[in-house]
């Protein structure tokens, strides 16, 4: 047996990916991109007249397809290597992105009678229109004492599968009637590669209120949502929900034809983005936490029992490695904290240095904020600029910073917001440890962690542990191509479990950041003065944050 | 009688101006600015060798005398009036700017002997070095129960005179011994003029714990901070104070000579910068307070008792007017405030956007916070950057800004730290008023009062207040010129009393601020939140400002 492949699409918000990973060593291959044609529609719908809602994020199910006809093509091309050499397949999607599918599982929007209608189209993870429904399904559920809230922090999101459903049903009932299934975009496209609906427990778990072991909530829950919502797992889900490392099936005749490789490749059940990265950096065990940092930063931890911990996204059993408990918590706002900065507060001065020098701002700034010492800015950051996703749940929460003088400088104000994230990480950390859940180690992926040094030391500094650093340039779409080779197999070239994959596949960087005794001792002091802040404006000593995004909204409506 | 003039001489930090004044109207006819030739000496004697240590201000009572060789011949040539057609001169100071004098009156400095003695030249008002002095003043004076302090807000500051003696006694203690006496700078002046030493009442209880009924401290609290010091106000000051408004004396024929005024022209008792700002803007009764503002504000208020006002910096009987108490207050980041603002947090973008459209980032900043409504910003800052001079008279509290979300856009900082300074004038009022000093309108003066509207509209709705604004160029020396106008007396021409004087020489503009009801309303809400935070963070219940503070300085040392 010569070498074998995996093919890995991971499905973003703006573009699709594959990218072909040599399933011996995990190396990539090739690489190729495209962009959805239609983006992310959120003023109006192809047709250009008819106009969206504000909060509405749709996209077309069109360009998912496109991703799988022009971008596996490609990678075969770039590399070179035979499709008989591509052993499977291995799917990730933005969640929860949902659909409604008629019976031989066309989006509805295909139809020519719905597509003017807005229901009838993909809605993408970040469609913020369902958030009555979120609130009348999180005060339902809190009457009636539903036992599932734990397991979600105590509170479904509005970005969430049901919420998204019940918009449907509430707005357009007609699509609602017509649609036979509302499904996961990632389980609709390996359904069709592959032809058959084999659900997955990762979005079931963290999107759809499913458990391994309860199952969906009742139908006496789903009536008292609405009553003609009583049967919508029978009728619009499926209770079958197939584990992370199953395969899902084989690929078509005419979807072979289309991606030019061979009908009967195994494609997996599909995953999720942020989860699927974990086995990417060789996690397949408890203690280890993953952090994926862009934008936001999401926390990926396995688990080997259940335990509620409070304000983190989910646990899910089977959800991101089969076997183990899987837990996700996030924080918002980590990226964009750092752009907002330097679009709204780096003065004219750094600017013009860094532009004289020809580096970039953010060199400048790492340089700047590198030279301080820990606690020599004076100043500490609440990192609550987008709310606090975990561990308070409160999108309503605002951002602070304390300490400013006369001789504060920017790069002080900087580094405080890095080590304001890092604290947020803190508390995250401690909240899976003093809920029985360890966190021994910590694991990077995403561009902020492999490019920002000085952010990633803060981070060990803070946290008091060594972190490792993804080594692979494509560390999500490297995930889904392992999850292919265990579809395919030992057999066929592939391995039988994900566990064995992670061992080959997985990349990660020799250098790892390690803890500085002396940075340590004084971080613990400046987290103290943070969670003092945190318990303070967080937990309701003093809701000042709430009452002026009151008085703000006031003020917007004279 | 023809048209009667009369000379202000203000002299500040960096220069020293003379303003020559219609009596009648308080016209401002001429102006004359002498830079001091030494400036503010803060690192090296004009030897150029001796060195001075951190915290050092000195300056040369040359440049003072050559102020008066300079600036009045020089408003006298530029108006073409006549010696004899001016009645008098008001003098204005610094405080507390003291020095050392032999017997004749002239400074140690002088003399040969001493002009390498740091001691020997004029400590100015932010001379910082006595802090170690004014700290065991303040502990004794606490341990001994001495009733003075709470004239002072519980504190005497190292900028005071008792503190700056007790350096030289301590540092230098051959400059203590050499010294006839150590005066207020403006009393030095005073003498200088007429050949006579009249000390004044403001600076002598603002500044040298002295006061109308109680006089100084006892020689035994003297002595319990020096043995050497028991005798120190009979040896080295003067019991005789003089009221403000009180002629100090007569012009002598040297500095006639050297002036180009006539021998014999009346010479009042000197007075403070910001103190004799009061009656400029017509100030002569209770209720209406001046904010003095600049890079900091000073706030005077008139009172019928003396009560004692948590937090401020002084109470003067006769200290201000005539006949009532002069109260002080201050806020000691204002102007600084929004300079460094502009100087670490503006970005690049709206540096080019002034430039372009030809404005300077002052009026670009002001259009766009004036754009906001109040409260839209979701804003609020503690006015801490330079610590809290009233009410909280802690120079370690550290600023804070709350509520930023990632559409936070620089002007609404910019208004927050605007705000800031507001609700921290209506804590100030709130404590005159609570503690039986009634405060019923504001004026202001200074640079930012004439040219910030937005500013002195959100001062007006903050303090439910109306503003009037000192409608004179030179608000200050207009204050000695009518000091200069009350010495000469009616009978020669000028007013036999500064409230007379005020009738005819005060300048107010007729436009002023008042209160916009929707936004005195949404402000009062946006200030119970301030309060919160304030007392929060100045009060103690979070000490956070002080801890940070010390981890800063701990890393400062590693």
């Amino acid at each position: 047996m010569g070498k074998k492949y995996s093919i890995g699409i991971d499905f973003g918000t703006q573009s699709g990916r594959a990218v072909l990973v040599d399933v011996a060593t995990g190396d990539v291959v090739a690489v190729s991109v495209k962009e959805y044609t239609h983006g992310v529609m959120d003023e109006y719908l192809p047709d250009g007249v008819t106009k969206l809602e504000p909060d509405w994020a749709l996209q077309h199910p069109k360009d998912y397809l496109e991703v799988l006809e022009t971008t596996i093509p490609a990678v075969l091309r770039e590399s070179g290597v035979k499709p008989e050499d591509v052993i499977g397949i291995g799917v990730d999607f933005t969640s929860c992105t949902m659909l409604p599918a008629d019976k031989e599982g066309n989006p509805l929007c295909f139809h020519e009678e719905f597509k003017s209608n807005p229901h009838a189209y993909v809605k993408l993870w970040k469609h913020h229109a369902a958030q009555p429904e979120a609130n009348k399904l999180n005060r339902i559920a809190e009457e009636r004492g539903e036992t599932f809230l734990k397991r979600y922090g105590g509170k479904i999101s509005s970005e969430w599968l049901i919420p998204k459903i019940m918009q449907i049903l509430d707005e357009a009932p007609e699509i609602y009637s017509a649609a036979d299934r509302f499904m996961e975009a990632g389980d609709w496209i390996v359904m069709m590669l592959t032809g058959v609906e084999k659900r997955n427990s990762c979005t079931a778990g963290y999107k759809a209120i499913w458990s391994k072991r309860e199952g969906y909530p009742s139908n006496d829950f789903f009536k008292a949502l609405d009553p003609r919502l009583e049967h919508v797992v029978d009728e619009k889900l499926s209770r079958d929900i197939y584990p992370l490392g199953d395969k899902a099936g084989e690929l078509t005749e005419r979807m072979a034809a289309v991606t030019g490789l061979l009908p009967g490749t195994a494609v997996a059940v599909a995953n999720v983005d942020a989860h699927v990265a974990v086995p990417a950096v060789g996690i397949v065990e408890p203690g280890k936490m993953l952090m994926i940092m862009g934008t936001s930063t999401c926390h990926m931890v396995l688990g080997d029992e259940e335990k509620m911990v409070p304000g983190m996204c989910g646990v899910v059993e089977d959800g991101i490695i089969p076997g183990f408990q899987g837990y996700e918590a996030g924080q918002s706002c980590v990226g964009d904290h750092f752009e907002w900065f330097i679009e709204n507060c780096l003065p004219a001065s750094y600017t013009e240095e860094a532009r004289k020098r020809g580096i970039d701002i953010h060199t400048l700034l790492e340089e700047k904020a590198g030279a301080l010492k820990p606690g020599q800015s004076g100043l500490i950051a609440l990192d609550w600029w987008n709310g606090n996703r975990s561990v308070l749940v409160d999108a309503d929460l605002a951002g602070l910073i304390i300490g400013c003088t006369l001789a504060t400088k920017p790069e002080e104000i900087y580094r405080a917001l890095i080590e304001a994230t890092a604290y947020g990480t803190n508390v995250i950390i401690e909240a899976f440890e003093n809920s029985g859940v360890p966190v021994r180690e910590l694991y990077a992926c995403g561009g902020i962690a492999e490019k920002n040094e000085l952010m990633m030391q803060i981070y060990a500094d803070v946290t008091n542990r060594e972190i490792r650093i993804s080594a692979s340039p494509q560390t999500v779409a490297l995930g889904s191509a392992m999850f292919g080779a265990v579809a395919a197999g030992r057999a066929r070239g592939g391995y039988d479990s994900i566990f064995e994959a992670a061992k080959h596949m997985s990349k990660i960087k020799e250098k790892y950041y390690k803890p500085i005794p002396e940075n340590v001792e004084v971080y613990k002091k400046l987290y103290a003065e943070y969670k003092i802040l945190h318990d303070y404006f967080g937990r309701g000593a003093n809701d000042v944050m709430k009452r002026l995004k009151k008085i703000k909204s006031e003020a917007g409506r004279t």
